[in-house]
């Protein structure tokens, strides 16, 4: 259990135990526990209180109390998040809001496509809700089981879906934000359309909890397509991949609904290391497209379309080999091959990842490009490569190489950061295309993003937290 | 020629000329005129100097002396908003800075699916340019011809693609803005995710220039369509209507591009007073519904697409008459229909006209509501309903009794807007759907706003910026 620095005046914590009653006020060292690590292991915060609203109208109270006595307090939802944006400091100082129990869906409109939900609703929970009630909500990421959706808005996430329906931010048509003083702004508007005046709710989405604590939200429901086709293609390059992609949007355009990309590496360990998983194509290929293909219409309208790719990319040369699956149960094959993919990389040892993105027609120079920098700080460090082409973003893991030690490997990471990131800046590229900035980014990114972009964003965190105590540390 | 009740220095107006040259600084009131009036008349600012920059950095010296100076600054570019938010007040001391010598598409950038344009860039231009290029630029509106992107992005433009492809705030992937300070905010990127800290972006767009000058912006492109196919339905009622659009988006989904709703009396005005139209259908019906599929495959392909739409329709006696366009200049003159619709009101005389949004779901009770309303104010005056449907956003426009005066009608201007948009804000619609609120609704949105919403833009505005020169007096 990490030290506390310092503690919280007794006093203090009983009037913000007062607030959500005995029970839902954890004060046990082994009760927070779980709260302030995430599952990286990267950060270890300390408080000596969480807190579990079970209300906005409670999410006020203690965001007022907060106001009043210039408590710092770190909001949470799922505890899902990979930058460490919803783990407190070390300080003992500050105190955790969990969301967790704000759970409800409070309205699914079917003739609207709207879903109103509070911040505590897992993913996957609103993703089942949204199918009984024979809609899509698309947001899918690899921790849908447990994260949720304050969480998902707070750090607008991406996932597989984003390349037909947007992320989070896209996804999301109105928020319930209480602000740092405990007051409510109350945009849960179900409108496409509404120009008036600037924008805040696209503020919030996205700010990590620095802003104020999304409560909840109106998200976009689409219809549920008839037929999936997902297939599995071999290929020389990544301007082949590149070509696929073009292919694919002209043929396929809006249903075109995954374009993943994934480098022989990622690929082997998959096979080496993944329980239960198949090869899905006979033959090896230095690199491998997964691409989902969803019709509005029937599942021989999706079959049909994909094999109208995927012949004419075999007729011109751009893939050497792909499979179709065949039943739902190979898609869904393809599909967990994906998923268990990025934990495959662990048996190999310590690895160095970046979630970053460029602009799609330069992802092959990119690749070709990083090769280069990560092997000038390490010669014989392995490149992990794979994500969403479609999006432009890349999952740019390095593992150690297969000789070395981790913790000499681990020494190198700034330095291997910095050369990846530097090549991701000559692109105009992002440094954190999905995961956000939290803790792990936010030097990085005040020290190397354009100064008059750290300069507004300076300025909107004082206009809306002047006192500076909605999720300090984090983002900027 | 409005009186100028303020003149700038002229010494002043001499540093301002001295950074554009003389050629591109208006003087002469004879030149100035245009850029004052917009274009129905209702607003007639004064200003004794027009800046006509052509390079960012010229913007860029313009607004660093306008800050030392605290001299007040209008961008305009295309002059074609509905809300005079590109109209200078009328006390002269605004000087206008005009974007559209900034005309220059940057790049098209095929593989990534994005251009990159100068504010000046006529939207028409765009299409255009896009369209020769193998893309669609999606972003279409009446004023296409003369309206700028600058503008388009400022006023957060919509029209008739949003149901497919979003409105101009969904359109852009990146901008490039001068603050009041002249100091540049670079943020020209193509990405599509990119979670490096707040979103400055969508602040930008939809500020109607009140927190900085928007130059340039990266858009996004899409695959043109193969096919694409337009109908006209009768129907009875907007239920009906809402039905349809339920039963179009679950078999046409995203290939879905348009559905425009029009009531009986704006279809009316238009055979009556439009030249060279044709009457769509041959009966009369209470409703139609002007619907556009596109198919990202072949013409036969949207063809059986939107058949299938209608016979479910006509089947379940949803619709009650229903034409596919036949040909590309039947497609057109449905659409050109649609297009000369908003003018066909004028001849009835003075009208009164509302920009509102509400929840899909609720607007054949909204329709049936205000009615109501729109009585209770003036018994005999005629509602001339039509708009975007599947975005939730109708023009509801109001036209006097046919024996009334213009006069007597126009002095019930405000008792008609409280009336329409009590109903609007009890089903939490918006006021300004796409227009924008320029002075127009300034001051009702104050009043009416949620006083949260009134204060976190109000910091917003301060924070970017704090002397109060950017295009004062508009949005809030």
């Amino acid at each position: 259990m990490t030290e506390i620095s310092q503690t919280l005046d007794p006093a203090l914590i009983d009037r913000f135990v007062a607030i959500v009653g005995d029970k839902y006020a954890l004060r046990d060292p082994q009760d927070i526990a779980p709260f302030l690590v995430e599952r990286r292991g990267l950060w270890h915060g300390a408080t000596s209180l969480v807190l579990r609203p079970g209300s906005v109208d409670e999410v006020c109270r203690i965001m007022r109390l907060a106001t009043e006595t210039g408590t710092p307090v770190v909001p949470q939802s799922g505890n899902t998040g990979l930058v460490g944006a919803q783990v407190p400091d070390r300080s003992g100082r500050e105190i955790i809001l969990s969301l967790s129990r704000l759970n409800r869906i409070r309205e699914i409109d079917l003739l609207s496509n709207t879903v109103t939900v509070e911040a505590g609703v897992i993913l996957q929970t609103l993703q089942e809700a949204a199918d009984a009630a024979g809609r899509l909500f698309p947001l899918s990421l690899a921790a849908q089981g447990s994260c949720q959706l304050g969480g998902n808005l707070s750090s607008n996430a991406g996932g597989t879906g984003v390349l037909a329906y947007g992320n989070a931010r896209e996804l999301c048509l109105g928020v319930e934000v209480v602000l740092p003083t405990g007051e409510v702004f109350d945009d849960l508007r179900k409108l496409k359309k509404d120009n008036t005046g600037y924008d805040l709710k696209d503020l919030f989405v996205g700010a990590e909890g620095t802003l104020g604590v999304i409560t909840a939200a109106v998200l976009k429901l689409f219809p549920k397509p008839k037929g999936r086709e997902v297939a599995f293609a071999g290929l020389s390059s990544p301007e082949a991949a590149l070509s696929l992609f073009g292919l694919a949007m002209d043929r396929a355009g809006a249903s075109l609904t995954a374009f993943e990309l994934i480098g022989k590496r990622p690929y082997d360990f998959t096979l080496k290391h993944a329980q239960g998983v198949t090869r899905p194509l006979a033959e090896d290929w230095p690199w491998y497209v997964l691409m989902q293909v969803s019709s509005g219409r029937s599942e021989e309208d999706g079959k049909a379309l994909v094999e109208e790719v995927l012949s004419a990319a075999l007729e011109q040369g751009i893939v050497g080999d792909a499979v179709i699956a065949a039943s739902l149960a190979q898609a869904d094959a393809f599909w967990n091959f994906r998923e268990v993919l990025p934990e495959s990389q662990k048996p190999e040892g310590a690895s160095i990842k970046h979630d970053i993105s460029v602009p799609i027609s330069s992802i092959p120079e990119f690749i070709g490009k990083a090769a280069g920098a990560v092997a000038s700080v390490i010669p014989a460090a392995r490149v992990v490569c794979f994500g969403h082409m479609g999006d432009g973003n890349l999952h740019y893991n390095i593992s150690r190489p297969e000789d070395a030690e981790d913790e000499a490997f681990l020494g190198l990471y700034h330095a291997m950061n910095k050369a990846v990131h530097d090549v991701v800046r000559s692109f105009h590229g992002s440094i954190s295309a999905e995961h956000g900035i939290g803790q792990l980014k936010r030097d990085e990114l005040i020290a190397t993003a354009p100064p008059m972009a750290i300069d507004l964003m300076r300025r909107v965190k004082a206009a809306f937290d002047p006192a500076g105590i909605m999720n300090p540390g984090k983002v900027i």
